[in-house]
């Protein structure tokens, strides 16, 4: 979708829309983009905190909890969350029973440095009738530690609320870098990815669009969207086979053959700190 | 290449021809696919055993040092090594002054467990005239782990002799995973990547070619190679690139933009182990 700067009821009023068509044509998990309730170019903090709500009790939480319940659909959705003084690039988890939980973004982007506090709830993965689910937001996914975090608490699924702007040496003949490193990650963890991204410019900032659905194998099994106007992609999967495809023949399961001895013990700390 | 299994004389004459040709044509270091020297489909343990060689004083690495002395190159080729008893999937690094390093697989695919002791070396990087040089053998590729180890130890390229073989999921119209993992893992570290694959089938295995080369960027800036006949896939690159472009303006640097707090507290002993 296309959030509008500032706009929180517009948007708000726009992603309805959008989570009803996809519920009638039979979404059951239904992903939204990063910070889908007030947009995402801040001018200052201020303005930041002033459209930051609290999670579960703020207006745009309970207005998507409203329509999980009444659509019987599960919805995650990218959101600014303020607690106490502090703020987040949040996201939600919201099912038909009520609230699920929250992630906070953790790795920060640009500017959002001078406005969010890093995410402080780690990689939580949650427990739903579809399977286990876990949540990152865009510059998260850059990360193979976030998704090695969500796959070895056993997560099925990754949802992504994402606003992908254009990054420098993208090839502008191949598929945008965030689609490979989706596809790469859900292979190599044997996962699904469902991204949501943002379309629009707001305050001269491109968004890309190329929301993207990818297997456990690590091929999209829905888009890329449009990068310019809003659309909604669908696929439909067995979450379960994330966890069958792990295992590579007689000898092989991408996860267990981590050798965390080497990882951990012959660089000893230069693994957690390291000189670059 | 395409190196026939157990005729060792004739893979290391076969490599001797592409190395000068590589040469020639201005290359500087130069990378040989994976057991180069041996072939790949080993029936029994005995087999690959008799084939193994002492490193640096066997045949093999001989008779490459000779060819990087000659040739003025650095040589990076998979070889079977033995020391005592066991028996590693190995390469090794060679330059125009000598013997450099090795490198043992350290993730095992399918029936090398069956013959190969798994990695005990870690993950090395090698300092060269041409810059920071580390290695990794084809499986060890799909641990991201891999790519970390050596960028948080400042590998500025990564050398891949590799022995690809088809994979289940994998969509034919598209290009083979292994490149896009390839693709994924140079970009967020920041290094580049020159993966060598050979071509044929042997003993009814068949091989993918697709050889790369990939920037730091994570776009591919040679290949991918043929997929059926021997091929040489050339890039002139500047290894510095690695380490200028880890920074994304003014905020952001990819290897320092680690939550290393939450990969390591939150889940506590849950990333080293995990369940799945």
């Amino acid at each position: 979708m296309e959030p509008v700067i500032g706009e929180k009821n517009h948007n708000l009023q726009k992603s309805a829309v959008q989570i009803e068509k996809a519920a009638q044509n039979g979404a059951q998990i239904i992903v939204l983009p990063e910070l889908a309730n007030t947009g995402y170019v801040f001018n200052t903090r201020a303005e930041a905190f002033s459209l930051a709500e609290k999670i579960p009790t703020g207006e745009s939480t309970l207005f998507w909890l409203e329509l999980a319940h009444r659509l019987d659909v599960t919805i995650v959705a990218g959101i600014a969350e303020c607690d106490d003084e502090k703020l987040f690039n949040a996201a939600v988890i919201l099912g038909p029973g009520g609230y699920i939980g929250r992630f906070r973004k953790i790795h920060l982007w640009d500017e959002e440095n001078l406005f969010f506090e890093p995410g402080d709830l780690g990689f939580p993965v949650f427990q739903t009738r579809h399977g286990r689910i876990g949540i990152m937001i865009c510059y998260d996914g850059w990360f193979p530690e976030s998704y090695r975090m969500l796959a070895l608490q056993g997560a099925d699924l990754v949802c992504m609320p994402t606003n992908w702007v254009p990054i420098p040496g993208q090839d502008p003949k191949r598929e945008p870098m965030a689609n490979v490193l989706a596809m790469a990650s859900a292979h190599s963890n044997s996962l699904f990815v469902a991204a949501a991204d943002r379309v629009g410019i707001e305050r001269e900032q491109p968004f890309i669009g190329h929301s993207l659905i990818v297997s456990h194998t690590g091929w999209p099994v829905a888009g890329p969207a449009s990068s310019t106007e809003q659309d909604i992609i669908y696929a439909q999967v067995n979450l379960s086979d994330a966890r069958r495809k792990r295992n590579w023949g007689a000898f092989n399961q991408v996860l267990r053959d981590r050798r965390t001895d080497l990882y951990d013990t012959v660089l000893g700390s230069q693994i957690k700190t390291g000189w670059y």
